[in-house]
């Protein structure tokens, strides 16, 4: 499908460099406040936030025919629930408001902030959070060190979109600092735990999609249906504290390894702005069921990088890995994910799992990269490290990028503060 | 602790019968409509529902110092936000109004409804939803059954009250009908799973407890302080389809098994009311961590009851156990959740999973009843089942019973209709 404001030759009157994630066809939604202004909903463009509900307030936005009080919301929800026709008459609106020779173009000083003028706050009310572990890699190389006597692949993942659900009220946005979590962890060679702040804490690299559309309970969404689900997409950051997960996870999975935090980048790109960069996904072999199979393409290439940077020091980009490496695709996440009656709402999170990819540069998470703690990682400046120590902060950035335009995510960064 | 609405002397001027779960020492809040009214919150009383919002209305709560506007919400969050303090006024002046002799007397058909009269919905917005899993005859069951040839209690049970994120979204209340899930399920002996209606439905016996006092991000809830994040307490069935369950759970934990649906009891009973009943709880062997050890009484006695009831057939009791079997009480679940600073929310739910007793009668799901299926449940009537047919009915009973008072939660009923 192709959606005019994703027509690469549109130019805005705002200045957007060329490696920019937010060119005037990406126009991804966020919530932001300014020291004047309570939390509302912004639009990315450039260095720069758009208001809507400024310009609902000057009528510059009188063609959308609906009601605009969803833009004076501390959270994107309302917007979402008016529906996916809405959604993209108002990012057509909003293109043609940036456009050279708009009514908007002498008053931008009004609705335009600069980037840095403004706070950004979790865009949507997370009702349920769900992770998947949708990379074939990630999971082989976690089944590898958690369980070195087993087959790695359990002999569900290839029939399976396997999934679990996660802690929603700890999800918060990119810039919030994350305490170092306590916990009990099995000294190795003890029989019985200690309490301890966690010591091999863990960053996974991940994105999320947030559902758009909800069902009622007992309903199924097919997988034709599925992306129309979709709202849009964030980079996500799923903080782990590998020894407390290691101890804790049988038999019913991650819980306090996980649920003290999880980060996400501010701005919501939408599948619209993604479209240019379908693609298609890995073979499944063997054949999935016939719920889960699926046409076309629906993975998307998105670079994905992750930077560690220690206290003080810089930025060393540790890992390259790429979203369509993914074995599960996310219209297959979703109808499996509903194919039980279970209902969905506006806001849900379903994240993907770590994105690892094949080679040690591309894995998406510490314990891959070192080996679960083996190997070092070396870092500009001389620092070493195998986990996360205190101060620390990661960095995730996402965007696709082609020879005519780059969409991108913009980051997700999260420091680590001494346990409290 | 002792409170004047506990007062076991204490009449009302409604007739409450001696076997009535809702006698004057109870007042459990619930949401209720009626056809001329939009849910707002209630307060039981024997076959009676209080309506708050109409004794705002009338001037009757004047006493009450805070803003009434919570009565007329469709949920008890913005209720509960207000804090333990404005509960316990609300439940003592509650329980003047509905003494011998009161101002409500005479005016009582007006704030009075039978329950017959009445629609109960779902009584909070549950943010979270975490199950634990804390029951040692239960965990010992299931472990004998899900992994026959291993340790059936997994190293970190009887250090950990072990627990996992569920569904927050499919949580429901007593009466609505639950549609048979569907999903991938692995025959005996094949190699590839098949897409099928469940075949070995269940109900898991549970009660979960409402947090009442959120906590920010970073904060853990010291063992002593425990309890006073805690609202009350509902009966909860968590519906199971054992055959999905099986087959996904590893290694992340279940996931659409559960989340078709979970039931809870539409009264919400406080921890005030319950403090009559407070047991010691089970010795705990080998010692817990520091974190997880107290004073004092924190089980409850209270009775659980299972009935199956076939469609146009009468209720079989199959099950009788008790809360007090649990090895983990509530105050340690709620201590370990938030040890590593996992923030809570006013609503968030916490069952405890399946509460199983020493012998069989006592076993709180079918799976355990029937040994995996190999045994048979005979029911009054002569029918026969192993798992849940299309069209049987679940209920489940609570209450507490002493010579001087009996204090109820009512029923969470289920009735299980055909895959869609």
């Amino acid at each position: 499908m192709s959606f005019q404001p994703n027509n690469p030759d549109l130019k805005s009157f705002i200045d957007v460099s060329k490696d920019s994630d937010f060119p005037i066809q990406n126009l991804p939604y966020g919530i932001f406040s300014t020291p004047n202004q309570d939390a509302r909903v912004g639009v990315r463009i450039g260095d720069f936030v758009l208001d809507l509900a400024g310009l609902s307030d000057a009528e510059l936005l009188k063609d959308l025919d609906f009601d605009h009080s969803v833009f004076y919301e501390s959270v994107l929800n309302p917007f979402i629930e008016l529906g996916q026709q809405n959604w993209r008459a108002t990012r057509e609106k909003t293109s043609q408001l940036l456009q050279k020779g708009s009514p908007l173009e002498d008053k931008k000083d009004e609705f335009l902030f600069p980037v840095a003028d403004v706070t950004m706050h979790l865009p949507v009310r997370v009702g349920d959070y769900t992770d998947f572990y949708s990379s074939i890699e990630h999971a082989t190389n976690l089944g590898k060190l958690f369980r070195p006597n087993g087959e790695p692949l359990m002999p569900n993942w290839k029939h399976i979109p396997v999934g679990y659900h996660g802690r929603a009220s700890s999800i918060v946005v990119s810039g919030t600092e994350i305490h170092r979590p306590k916990g009990q962890i099995l000294p190795k060679d003890a029989d019985k735990p200690i309490f301890s702040p966690c010591k091999t804490l863990d960053f996974e690299l991940e994105m999320a999609f947030i559902v758009g559309k909800s069902t009622n309970l007992g309903e199924s969404v097919s997988i034709k249906e599925a992306e129309n689900h979709i709202f849009g997409m964030v980079v996500f950051n799923d903080w782990s504290a590998r020894d407390i997960q290691k101890w804790e996870y049988v038999p019913l999975g991650p819980f306090l390894g996980k649920s003290f935090a999880s980060s996400i980048s501010p701005w919501v790109v939408t599948l619209d702005a993604l479209e240019p960069f379908r693609v298609e996904s890995p073979k499944q072999e063997p054949e999935v069921l016939d719920y889960l199979k699926y046409e076309g393409k629906h993975n998307f290439d998105i670079n994905l990088e992750v930077d560690f940077i220690p206290q003080n020091g810089e930025a060393t980009t540790i890992s390259r890995s790429s979203f369509k490496y993914l074995y599960w695709n996310m219209a297959q996440q979703l109808t499996h994910h509903t194919v039980n009656g279970c209902n969905i709402n506006v806001g849900d999170m379903c994240a993907s799992g770590t994105i690892s990819g094949k080679d040690e540069n591309s894995y998406g998470s510490l314990i891959e990269i070192t080996q679960g703690g083996q190997k070092n990682i070396n870092l500009k400046g001389g620092e070493i490290r195998k986990f996360i120590q205190d101060n620390d902060t990661i960095v995730m950035r996402g965007f696709c990028q082609n020879e005519n335009v780059r969409i991108g995510f913009g980051e997700v960064s999260g420091k680590v503060l001494p346990a409290k």
